[in-house]
């Protein structure tokens, strides 16, 4: 039967790519490449060359490219149903790529930065098309280390302290301020700089761009005093490169 | 001068190791092995066996056995103090084996489960280490795939859910049921099975031991239905096994 490999190579560096990743990127016959409308080509060639340093040069494989189609805008008039045809016009693009492009004996594989697990959606996908039932495919998920460990560790922190809980969430709860009874909040998917319109009072922040890479930003101290500073950072670097991927850990002070 | 490393080798399996951690594993002159008074020498066992598949026979090392000191009972008369006290005696015994047994141009090695960052002690032992001052050294913290990740690996599914936040914690936390606007949990830590303490309405649960090992253990289901099988899988497994590593993510269903 075909099978669907979700491949997590980790969060930027080529050297975070685990023994069992490196056995799957030797294993597959083809390659799925998720490409974005702007911005990203880095991100493809940054996996494209975790391959090529992996694989052998004799070890052929087709790669098959899925262009996004675009997301609709937030604004667009019913947007949840908007999003409903999106989903499902990304759904039926990955199916048909599947049917046609993988052999029924063959491994396909999706490469997907940090752990397939965490806001992440090719997993969601996969899901999907097993759910429709249209093709039949087995698929295994390959972890990898993510952006919140590639964090703590270049920051040289603990996650959580000890006997406390760490909440991970997306930048748009953080907007009312930081959860009750949580000290320890790992934001993702910060596009709007949310850290600097909250309370800064008695946190600390910990903040990475382009982890593991040549790129590498890292910034931290007291909200308060560096929140400007990491929104200037962020801003020249974006402009510079294009695209942005960071994460900061936000930590009441004891 | 000295050099600290503590690698995050994966949640069990050796197929986890990264690059990095494998570049590291073969850099170190002398590994630092903590063992407790009980149980887990397979998991010293399995961390030998880390470093002997990845470092030539040809490369010998110094491996410097740090006996962890009993920790005391919570039952204990002043337990804070006896846990800073149980802390300084370990403090004072890893500070001694890295002046006296690490040459001051030699690199010393921590393996550490899954992420050194997550319900983790080495790095704090470190940064104790450090702030004492007695003993110079720098340090580096290679990150890794941590049993979060293997355990939504293994099951295939998300961590979160979109838009959503995800709590981690230990189970004393659990105790009093989920925490509040949180509907995905993972618990840590729980030899207690508070699972199956908790009102189960409208959560499942993922559940997973020795992860990535040959003895692993997963189930899955309603928590209501499942949580007494669990509670006697983890019992005759900690039976048979001597000790039991294992986590879970509880989700409310939509």
């Amino acid at each position: 039967m075909r099978e669907l490999l979700l491949i997590g190579i980790g969060a930027g560096d080529p050297d975070h790519v685990t023994q069992q990743a490196v056995k799957a990127i030797r294993a597959f016959d083809v390659l799925f490449v998720v490409t974005k409308t702007k911005g990203t080509d880095e991100l493809v060639e940054l996996r494209r060359h975790v391959v090529d340093v992996h694989r052998d040069r004799a070890e052929t494989y087709e790669a098959v490219e899925l262009a996004d189609p675009p997301r609709p805008w937030r604004e667009a008039p019913d947007y949840p149903a908007a999003v409903a045809r999106w989903r499902e016009q990304r759904t039926e693009l990955w199916e048909q790529a599947v049917a046609t492009r993988l052999g029924e004996d063959q491994t396909g594989a999706f490469l997907v930065w940090g752990d397939p697990s965490l806001y992440e959606s090719t997993l969601a996908v996969v899901d999907e098309i097993a759910a429709r039932g249209r093709v039949a495919f087995t698929h295994r998920v390959i972890p990898g280390v993510s952006s919140v460990h590639a964090l703590t560790a270049r920051h040289r922190i603990p996650l959580n302290r000890v006997g406390r809980a760490v909440q991970i969430m997306p930048a748009r709860l953080l907007a009312g301020g930081m959860p009750p009874g949580v000290d320890d909040v790992v934001v993702m998917l910060d596009a709007r700089g949310t850290f600097a319109s909250i309370d800064p009072d008695g946190l600390d922040i910990y903040w990475g761009a382009y982890l593991g890479t040549p790129d590498e930003l890292l910034m931290h101290g007291p909200l308060a005093d560096v929140a400007q500073d990491i929104l200037a950072a962020r801003e020249e670097a974006k402009a510079r490169k294009g695209w942005m991927f960071d994460t900061y850990l936000l930590r009441r002070r004891p």
